[in-house]
């Protein structure tokens, strides 16, 4: 992981949806990329703020009192122990910055297992 | 801060050079915009890595053995305690992502003052 990173061309190498890959780790942190399209579960993150910075597409980042809607160039970061739900009604290309190993459901059990882009 | 940032009217508001602005926070980070022309000075963080992500143009980030250059929607993290000059040709534009409070030189006595966006 020491040369520069083509976040388009980690992007065409997988297809799946809600499977983040980590292109590069900086102080403790995975900076992954992820394909998502539909709903993602409603979660939070008691221990780490949670970075979403969109690339391609639209994202809606659901609250309980609103939603973000992002675009491309757009980021939003929900602050620790924020209920959140992802959702795209298209594909949506994110940057998705956790410390390494955070579950992106909030919950080990119900996980994505992380992986190497 | 609690509101979704967007990158391009972040970086329309100041036209200075080597000027970050914080745009948002980030598990003790600074998200970070910031316009950079010419070269910067060599130097290195001891304590923390150096996320660059290009936002707009070309960069160079000299390492005292090669040159990384990024286009738009690549990046680079280097490692801490590794010396780096960054140089653009023209005007580039960067997300930079370093804790909160860290001298852009390496060096508090010669760097520039955080802003916020």
């Amino acid at each position: 992981m020491d040369d520069k990173i083509n976040l388009a061309e980690k992007l065409k190498a997988f297809s799946e949806h809600w499977s983040p890959r980590t292109v590069a780790q900086m102080n403790g942190h995975d900076v992954m990329v992820v394909k998502v399209k539909r709903e993602f579960v409603w979660h939070k993150h008691d221990d780490t703020d949670d970075f979403f910075l969109v690339l391609n597409g639209r994202l809606d980042i659901e609250l309980r009192d609103r939603t973000v809607t992002l675009g491309p160039g757009e980021l939003f970061i929900v602050p620790k122990g924020v209920e959140h739900r992802p959702v795209a009604k298209e594909e949506v290309e994110i940057l998705l910055i956790e410390p390494m190993g955070t579950p992106n459901t909030g919950d080990k059990k119900t996980a994505a297992p992380r992986k190497l882009a």
